[in-house]
Parts: C-alpha cells; structure tokens; sequence
C-alpha cells in the first residue's frame, strides 16, 4: 500500500494509503449496509411477497451500482495521485460522508416507492444524494489537478478519457434532469437512476475497441 | 499490497491491491452482517429456545461457510492475477453484489425453514443465490484465462488443480440438483448446501496427499 | 503496508501494518453503523417528518465528523510511529473500544434531543464519550514521544504544529465547558459539539497560509 | 502487506497478506456489530435506565476485549508465520466463524442477566463460545509450529515468552472453571469472564519489567 512511490517522501504516500485503506472499507460497508433495509412485503403467497419487495430491490440495486462505480473513479483517481494532502484528505471525508449517508435515502424512497406518501420528497432527496457522490468526486478530481497532486501530466489527460468514469458533463446533466422529472413522476426518477448507474458501469469503451491495455506477460 | 510485482507497470497492480481490499471488506462484512439474524425461538425453556432456533443456525452455516470457501477461491484468483483490467473489476463488483445480497435469502429460508410457509420458493432462491456466486467466481476465472491475465501458464493450471477449490463442474451439478429436490423438499435442500459447502471447505487433497509444498524454512 | 521503512526490523513494523488496519476498518465501521439510527419523525407530511428528524441529523454530523478527524489524528500519528510496542497495542485498542462505543451514546442524544426526556443525561454521557476519544488519542500521543516511537524528533515537533490536528488544550478545555453548559442548557452542548468538530476539521493553516508543501512532481 | 518477505516465493506471502487483511475486517466488524445490543433499560429515570443496561455493557466489555486480545495474539501469530498453507487458511476461517458468532451469545448472555430466565444456558453457551475462540487460536498456533510455518524456532521461542498473550492453561483452565460455576452463579461467571479478560489484555510482563524492546531510532 505504501510502496509504491519508493522514491518519494513516505510521509503523504503512507497518507494515501491509510486514505485507500479507509475508504475501501466505507465504500464497502455502506454497500453491505443496504442488504438490511431488503425485505418482502406481506400480504399474499411467498411468491406474491417477494414480487411486492420490488422497490426495495430497485432501490438497492441503484445504491449498490452508484457505490461501486464511486468506488471505481475513487480507484482510478487514488491511482494516479502522488501526493495526499490535507485538504484532499477532508474532501475524501466528505465523499465519504455522503457515501455513509446514502442508505438512509435509499431506505426512505424504497418505502416511498411502496406506499406513494411522501413519494416526490424523498425520490428527491434521494436524487440529490447520488448526484452529491458525484459532485464531491468531481470537486477531489478538479482540486487533485489544480494542486498537481497527480503523476504526470499524461497520467491525468488520461483519467479523462480511459474508460470514461469521468464523463463529467452527462453525468451531472443526467441526475439534474432525473431529480426534475421525478418531482412529477418519482417511479421514472427511480428508473432513470438506475439507468444512469447502468450507462456509468458499462465500459463501453472497453468492449467497443480494440484492445489497448498491453499485457504484462506480452513481449 | 502493491508491491508483489515490483518490476511490472504499478497501475494495474495497485487496482489489483484495491479490489483485494475492497473485497475482503464486503467477504468479511457480509458474512458477519449474517450474525444480526440468528435468533432463539420463544416459546419453551431455555434450552427449547435455543434448539427451536435451528433452521437460523444451519443457515448461518451454510451462508458463512460458502462465503467463506468463495473467500477463499477468490484469494487463489487474485494470487495469480498479474494486471486487473476494467472488465474484470466489473466482474468482482458483480461478484461482490451476490455476496452482498446473500444475507437476505439466508434470512428469507431460515424463517420458511421454521414457519413451512412459502418454503419452497425461499430455499430456491437461496440456491440460486448460492449457484449465482460460484457461477460468477468462474466467470472471472475464466475471463482472467482467456484474456491472459494469469501471471503465467503453469500458475494457471495450478489454480485448476491445487486444492481443488475450482472443481467447476461438480459444484454447478450439485447446486443444480439441490435446487430441484428444494421445489420438492426444501430441508433437504437446504441440507445438501451445507453438504456441498463441507464439501468444498475440506481441502481433501491436502489431507490425503503427501506435502508437496516446499517449506521456506527447508533447505 | 509494511515496507514504509525497509531498513527496520519487519516486527514491529508489520504490527504496526495490521494496527492500522484494524484500525482503518474500525473507524470506518463505526462511522457507518451511525446511519442505522437516522430515521424520520412521524407524523406529519413528508417535509414534515424529515425536518422533525434534525436531532438524529445533528447527532450523527457531529459523531461522524469526531470520528473523521479522530481518524485523521490517528493516520498522522502513525504516520510518525517508527515501532509499535505491546502497550501502544493495547491503549489503541482501548481507543477503538470507545470510538465503537460512540453509536451508542449518539443513539441516546439524538432520542433526548426529540423527547425532551433525560436530555441531559444522555448528553453529558455522549461529551464525555466523545472527549473520551481525544483524552485517549492524546494519550497514545505522549505515549509515543515519551517511549521515543516516533521516527525523529524533528517529525515530532511537526505533529504538533502542521495542520494543528493536536491542538490538545483548546479541544479539552472546549469540550469540558459545553459538557457544563450541557448540564443547563443540552441543545446548546450539541451544538457546541458540532462546532467543536466543525473547527478541528477545517484545516485553517493549510488554507490561510501559503503553500509549504513541496510537489513531488515540482523540480 | 505483501512485501515483508521480499526473498520468499510470492504465493504464500501473499495468501498470509489477504489472510491477515481479511481477518482484521471480520475481527473488527465483529467487535463494532456489539454496540448494537447496547440498550438502556426502561422504565424509571434518566439515570436508572443507564445504569439499569448494565449487563448489556458488561457482556459488551466482555466481548470487545475477548476479541481484542484474540486480534492481538491473532496478529503475533501472523507476524511470525513465513508461510500459509490451506489448512492454516481453513482453521482460520473457523476461528473468524466463532468470533463473527460471538455477538449472538452475548446478545442472549445480556438479556438473560437482565431477566433471570434461562440465565445458566445463556451464559454457559457464552462461556463455552469465548473458551472456543482460544482453543482454536491455541491450535493455529499449535499446527503452524508441528507444520513449521514459522519463520525460525528463535522466533517461535519467543512467541511463548514475550507478552504473554499464549499462557495457554492458565487460560483454558480459567474458562472451565468459570463455565462451572456460571452452571449454579451465572453472573458470578460473567464477572470470571471478565476477569479473565483483563488479565490477558494487561501487558504485566511489559509493565513490571525493565524495558527489553531495542528503539530502531537509538544508536
């Protein structure tokens, strides 16, 4: 974890690491989190209850997705980085907080979504917390430049366009709209969430070009 | 984490290290979140209680021990692993959702096992659950073969051999045929996941055979 | 993990890994357990409940954000740790016992902040949990420089000056008097609380001053 | 985490990382996942809710520490360990299974402190879980040594000595005279446990003797 700059001063590297060590942990927790708020809904036979529960598998399904494909831009972004320093740290917190956060929303348009009260508040809080992940995942990439905490210069125009997790614009655009369209129609909000964390998990990149990654076992 | 291949490119090495850590977050987290349902079951003395709660501690075994034995396949994996890929990640995430999830089938079958209401269609999906995850183990070992992302030949055929923890074919016919005698007699089924899982977590091999792996220490 | 100082012996260093794993993965889980408690507060209209719920928001801002910066102390702090001794081993330990703890307490504070009932109870009982924690990271602070632990002494003189997370008088004096004004006035101390942790987090000198830290890409 | 054995063949030190990285996340979680039995007890004041939860922060003592010293023995085991093998692998899986299970006796350990029904199976079943998380350390340490997976016999000496966290029979021999008399005095058996605890987690050897631990930072 801390090995990977030998060269450089082990202090902000080690800080990486911990910063690594730490978010993979609360990424994963509040992935596994949200397996408590999946239950059926009685009345009816098994399979009627289980049919029932369907809000609360959309709703995790969209919350498991946007935490993993966080995880992944966490990922690729901590990679390049080759200095930590206080300030991204707390931006880090942040992103994490929000992360934290993001099953109580889940919970509350999962019942939203079941028993229509309240069902435009909460989809929107709901909506507003996903693009907040983004939003603070941005802001770490914006201020990691800015700083020139990154490797090199290549290394970042490269953050932009491999595999396209950072695909900013779309991104924001996508949420801002969805959270507006499900101030009249929640249930599509819902559906639209899901179909952003599809569109962002997808690497359409990968699957559509040719190889360019060069194996390490290829002469 | 990162410096098992020194000599290598370090950015697909230190993804590798994040889906490890990652990982081992969400194995270990889902497989203690399990603990939350175990339950005694009112009424009768204390000692009724505890054996009425039965159908919670067998799935609790069962969910433990397959989380645990697809723990351990997944870290033969990534042992060979030499470069992660963006494929492969998505893979493990997917991979990561089963395991996430199974809580709740576990859960959803302890209670049918004690209640014999909708039985069936819970042990079945628990089953599915269970098949689902060792369906995706072998995917991204086979994914991680074809696209050459083993570190080398020989370390491939190791993995296929050694311990046996990817005998491929015999756990699919198992969970398969488990799954079916579940639409019949659930119990049972729910006894064969834990036979098959036994199965699996006993390194037979390395019990029967003689040693075959060179001590550090010999000379 | 283990490889920051490759000239030293591997024990102590190696323990030193696995603390700060433990570690990592203990902050991160306390953090995360915290959302289990946030509900909204029925009955009323949706807006209405969620805004009845402030209390859990205000208790889990403020138990979150203790934790992230106790987790920031302890990341520089290790930083700095060149060895790990058995009795460092153990006030950690006593450390991630009360930050485990903290859920509890902030469960507590949050429910007498709505109910008006043994409010000042269960505030006082949460600021002294939560000065807990700083006592015992400034504990394992002390510890450390009296055993001589920290790398140099150069690195120990700037723990106490960059970033300012120690800035130990000011937090405990700050923490003893909004448990006093808790006595009186409880909505108040929480308040207090969360400004307490509002102005550890922020990391004035990094904003205010000029740029100190050299870029590892810088020439 | 991979890198302490730089000369080794890689495989089994790689395995030993993920083991060690896998178990600080279960015996964490674990020790977290207490705090949710923490409960205050109505009805009454304030204050006699508070102190009227005692078994409930009793037994969560009890058990933080147990996990606590087992995660410390757990981690000078490790730290010797020059190989893995899968059988290591396996007896270790075992022991996080009991430790991830020990939430549950303590649950009903607490509650039956509390109202006095079923006291002696509770706290026998708790008594006989906390026995079984050592005897399965005793026998990872037991088998690593007959398979000689520690690094050099110096070493292994000193895993007896130092600390003294493997004084085997005093140990076993506390439990099963505590679980026999929790068979007639439950609570005077939860105090044992206790005892028993904080007899482990105190460092007496590093406390009365004269410092032996040489500073890497001293000429």
């Amino acid at each position: 974890m801390s090995s990977e700059n030998p060269g450089r001063p082990g202090r902000s590297t080690l800080s990486k690491g911990r910063m690594e060590g730490f978010s993979d942990g609360v990424f994963g927790f509040a992935s596994t989190l949200l397996v408590l708020d999946l239950a059926i809904r009685p009345p009816g036979t098994a399979w009627q209850q289980v049919l029932n529960g369907w809000p609360s598998y959309v709703a995790y399904l969209v919350s498991f997705m946007t935490i993993g494909v966080a995880w992944l831009g966490h990922t690729r972004m901590t990679d390049r980085l080759e200095s930590v320093d206080p300030i991204l740290l707390r931006l880090n917190l942040l992103l994490l907080f929000v992360v934290v956060l993001l099953p109580f929303p889940t919970r509350l348009a999962s019942a939203a979504l079941h028993d229509s009260s309240g069902e435009r508040v909460f989809v929107t809080m709901y909506g507003i917390t996903l693009l907040c992940v983004w939003l603070l995942g941005f802001g770490m990439d914006a201020y990691s430049r800015r700083e020139g905490l990154y490797a090199t210069k290549a290394a970042v125009d490269d953050v932009g366009v491999v595999g396209g997790e950072l695909r900013r614009w779309p991104i924001i655009v996508g949420y801002v709209i969805s959270i507006l369209i499900g101030l009249i129609q929640p249930t599509v909000a819902v559906v639209l969430y899901l179909g952003i964390a599809v569109y962002m998990v997808i690497p359409l990149r990968e699957i559509l070009k040719p190889r360019r990654r060069p194996r390490a076992t290829a002469p």
